[in-house]
């Protein structure tokens, strides 16, 4: 036998799949998944197979049940687009995309938290000069705001990429537009050296997520309402500084607890001001509109991967599991 | 207060849902969706919810990974047609469909077993006469089946309707063909008062299921094979039975005991034999041509559901839960 043979290591090879059943479909499903040297792609493959499994066990899901959870799958495939995503809007409604920010990207209680990115951040935004205006609705309550963008020792944070964007005074997003011909109501702004940018947009209002799709109908089945409260999304980008996405709300709005894709926390729930005379002035702006004040905190790369894995060796060892396992899949019994 | 006051019940309107974190997204995310009267459609959630959850908490699911199979699920949309259904092919090649199938269609040990429906079934195979050939491919090697459909204690059951369909000779069904002017290797048969049903076919053959999509690829990177063994698909209806949908598979194919979707059962592996001179003159085929013969197996509804009830209550019970739990959601405490 030479020695570089690449023979399959002989634990390996997949047992005989014949007469399987409802109780042993699960460890054979997982054994024939287990034939790639990707550790992770494996542990994936298993933990998913055993969920989706264990759920049809559990609800004694019909056949009939199963072929509109199949439809409910296509339909949500069918409305997809460019510049509409039915899959990340489930996730968000389910509390999926919630759950997967607050696992990768967890702040010490001096970074500000995130929030859901939601399904209308795109990547043609212009990048604007501090003070410019990101809006072109004539509409909507004009709105300055001037932030900050620093460490978690205080420290100004210079040249970060910051993506903003809001609805327009209707409550949409300018991708929801079939006449869309550029970006309005978003736009990327760069921190200067004391970590501040400033931009004008609009009061932001409550807007329904789409509702004309699968996601929208099963809301509806749920007796569950489709509203966000008002809103502004920011996504903060610069080298060796965790990416930030998050969003600020409106107090007293009507949906600030019940937002249908979970996504306002306390931290991020803001007054708005007026602007005064000097801060007119200053900023060109009309005494009397409104003001955004705020400052956001950003933790390192380094600081958030520390508390990741804390986290997770935390969270694993609840489960009765330890990190080693999620590298390398125990191979079931059959 | 008027007598017919529709007020939601007091228990039932959801908290404030603010500064959800890993821990508590699940219950306020299940609390939100118990809302509808329908309480299969909330337990459903209930369960879909904690296990989703579960499956990132437990990975610690990352926002990349989290993102491609946002786009996986989206490419399996794209990918479906009238005559293509990914979604089912996924649920297939993850023992899914196995599952479900065997849950709703138990069999007591005289019937006959079923197998994966599978992704091919159409709804315009002609009724055919017996004897009828459903296969207009030169190509492949001719097989005349005789078959009867009985019940559980050996009476010929008349009128039932077997749709029968099979790949041709290139291991296609005719819907995979993009000039498919009309069914072929498909069909629709009754069974006589002996409970007799023959057709002229061809001698089935192994194939690969449709890898061009997510799911071949998803195969490609587990490591493995798309084939399927060479079998015939059968699906028996008639009032007052247990709808049967099986396959008969050949002993001694290269896939018998690797199917990439988990179907094949010992009780459905048969050995085909050859056409006799009295049968080919009998039923006007060659001799020496490929002879399937088979006796299938009918429960009734009744029998099913009795079966089915048992084994759901048996393995609820098993979970520690009872049925009164499937209907009755409670609470999660908050």
């Amino acid at each position: 036998m030479s020695s570089d043979s690449t023979a399959p290591s002989p634990g390996n090879a997949p047992p005989p799949l014949l007469d399987l059943t409802i109780d042993n479909i699960t460890p054979n499903t997982i054994r024939i998944n287990s034939q790639s040297p990707d550790a992770r792609l494996t542990y994936l493959m298993a933990r998913l197979v055993t969920h989706l499994h264990d759920f049809a066990r559990e609800t004694r899901l019909s056949t009939d049940e199963w072929m509109k959870a199949i439809e409910f799958l296509i339909g949500c495939g069918k409305i997809c687009s460019d510049v509409r995503n039915e899959f990340i809007l489930l996730s968000d409604v389910l509390g999926l995309s919630l759950l997967v920010d607050n696992i990768n990207h967890p702040k010490p209680p001096q970074g500000t938290e995130g929030s859901v990115l939601g399904p209308f951040h795109t990547h043609d935004a212009p990048i604007l000069p501090n003070g410019s205006s990101m809006t072109s609705d004539p509409l909507g309550e004009p709105m300055l705001a001037i932030c900050t963008v620093k460490d978690t020792s205080g420290k100004p944070i210079e040249g970060v990429h910051i993506d903003i964007w809001e609805t327009d005074s209707s409550g949409h997003y300018d991708v929801q537009h079939s006449d869309r011909n550029e970006p309005s109501e978003r736009c990327v702004m760069i921190s200067d050296s004391e970590g501040k940018f400033w931009f004008k947009g609009l009061k932001p209002v409550p807007y329904p997520i789409p509702n004309d799709g699968p996601v929208g109908k099963l809301l509806g089945r749920l007796k569950r309402h489709c509203w966000r409260p008002a809103h502004v999304h920011f996504m903060f980008g610069k080298e060796g500084w965790d990416k930030l996405i998050t969003a600020l709300y409106l107090r007293g709005d009507p949906y600030e607890t019940s937002d249908a894709v979970f996504g306002v926390k306390k931290s991020l729930v803001i007054d708005l001001d007026k602007v005064d005379k000097e801060t007119a002035e200053k900023y060109g702006v009309k005494q009397g509109s409104w003001l955004l004040k705020h400052d956001f905190v950003l933790t390192t790369e380094e600081e958030t991967e520390k508390l990741r894995d804390q986290l997770a060796t935390e969270a694993l060892a609840k489960l009765g599991l330890n990190l080693k396992l999620v590298d390398h899949l125990p191979v079931p019994d059959l």
